[in-house]
């Protein structure tokens, strides 16, 4: 079959590559109908070492089920389901308390132990416990919304609850990404009246007004800080969603939280430490947040989707097939793209 | 008036200070009947540089008023009353929400703008808001546990509820300081059955298990980790208290903390980074706390304190006259002694 493998930063290659196969006996093996690029991707893009037997990307898709394993109950052939960007058995103690990227039998898709999403087709381990199917007769027109349910408007809403979000806060989202913008879809259906975006891109910006952000601070550093400050009556905002990752990125979040708030982070951390420690100290601001448990939102987040209240799919602005998938890393890494849709 | 003065790094001195007074008219003038030296203090004794003007130390302290202003409304000549480590109007937005610690109007005690407690009296910004007025006819042996609600039994109580302590929460408490002790009575106060006390110093030790701490870890670095990790089933505890703020102290509390679980830190911290926090990223693990609003936690505490049912006051094993505070200060910071009661 063909899949998307990366051999080092900037090579990213459509290949020839052995079939996908059930392995475990809770495996099932999917086709892949969508998938798509994500921003994490782009880490290894910009830094992955060359090497010999590359990665096999991508971790959100919708597909359907080709074969299941003799362990699976739940699924059976036919079946159009969303993929979490993580696996997990949906019953260890973890999964119980609703963190299922912390399942004791879990992992992640695009890994060197489970191969990516970015392909024709897809082994899903703990397959019951993973995948989420979606009641027949889906409208085609949903899909690209209900795609965004594997990771980024999951993982916006996740920032959302990890920092509080709720009636009569104020909240600032930084970064214009895909998962910033779905920060803010998250925030104003949690009920949050005032959202600033922390972003410079004239067309990310667009969209996000229209997704619900009610002020928007382009300035960075001091100046963002200061901006932010202005919008929030001179303390801060209650609730930051940090959806970046970078130390610069953090400690604007850190510094716009309002004493007594919280930072809900999802942009993968690229550092080991973290600044504004003492900033966030002397302020009791909380830091929470981690890779989202995409697949406790889905129910939640599905009717919205379906009912047309929230369209988190506009966030692709480009779909490319397949053997494309190379201009499609390109165009998010020009950021001339906000997010490519694989179909 | 005689007051302790920190000219630098081991250098403390008792002097002749100009007598405290009155400034502004919501100051209330106490006289101290007990302070105490601070585990936070031993930072400017073992790093301050020397400097001519010194700093007016202490922060914790029971006394009794002598004057209030003419904008004091609440107090009068003869109250007894505890004082919390800051001072804040009781009335702002900030101190309404409980975060007592970052009143608009606030401030911390032995500031260049606010002298310390160490000393024969003290002057009292924001009185009305900021003392806790005792009842009368306290029995005075409850005034050591009385005076750990300035500081160390509040700050170990914002610690538990920082990390979400409750019952059937296995808890760790990072630090056999004065407040990590306070802060093992404070989980078992709020329910936790399972607490495990990281901490090396016998006397110390035989103290936290007498407050609750059902477990010992005396180990460092990753077998401390292990340890942790073995005592409370594989993945780590659901609460951490961080007691000392160390970044080598913290890495340990983010990596025994389960996923999910929370760190709540009310150690100063020493350093501008936070380390661990991928670590943390990666398991969801919430970092909380700050400078505790002791001033919130006054009421709520006071009846176990009246009644018996916690005894803080124990984290006290030396006494000293305000003239021997400098052998108080070495006591403190050869750990030969817990901590030290000013009387």
């Amino acid at each position: 079959m063909r899949a998307t493998v990366m051999y080092g930063a900037g090579d990213v290659r459509i290949e020839n590559v052995p079939d996908a196969r059930l392995i475990e006996p809770t495996d099932a093996l999917m086709i892949v109908s969508r998938a798509a690029i994500c921003g994490s991707d782009l880490w290894p893009y910009k830094t992955m070492e060359r090497g010999e037997v590359g990665r096999r990307m991508g971790h959100e898709a919708i597909g359907v089920i080709q074969d299941v394993g003799t362990d699976v109950h739940t699924l059976k052939a036919g079946d159009v389901v969303v993929m979490p960007f993580a696996y997990s058995d949906n019953t260890c103690a973890f999964c119980q308390e609703g963190l299922h990227t912390s399942c004791v039998h879990g992992g992640f898709f695009g890994t060197t132990e489970v191969a990516g999403a970015q392909a024709e087709a897809v082994r899903v381990p703990q397959a019951d416990g993973t995948l989420f199917v979606l009641p027949v007769g889906v409208e085609e027109a949903l899909m690209p919304s209900l795609l965004t349910l594997s990771d980024v408007m999951g993982t916006g809403h996740h920032a959302a609850l990890a920092a509080r979000v709720g009636p009569g806060k104020a909240v600032a989202v930084v970064g214009d990404g895909a998962v910033g913008l779905c920060g803010v879809i998250a925030a104003r259906r949690l009920g949050s009246e005032q959202i600033i975006l922390l972003g410079r891109h004239p067309g990310r910006i667009a969209l996000a007004k229209e997704f619900g952000a009610t002020d928007v601070v382009s300035e960075r550093g001091d100046e963002a800080v200061e901006r932010v400050r202005d919008l929030s009556g001179g303390f801060g905002v209650h609730s930051v969603l940090e959806c970046v990752g970078l130390g610069q990125s953090m400690l604007t979040a850190v510094s716009i939280a309002r004493p007594g708030g919280a930072v809900g982070r999802v942009g993968v951390p690229q550092d080991e430490t973290m600044p504004g420690s003492r900033l966030a100290f002397y302020g009791n601001v909380t830091v929470s947040g981690g890779p989202a448990p995409t697949r406790a939102y889905m129910k939640e987040l599905l009717p919205d989707v379906l009912e047309g209240r929230i369209e988190p799919g506009r966030v692709f602005d480009q779909a490319v097939p397949l053997e494309k998938v190379p201009e499609g890393y390109r165009a998010m890494n020009d950021r001339t793209a906000i997010k490519v849709l694989i179909s």
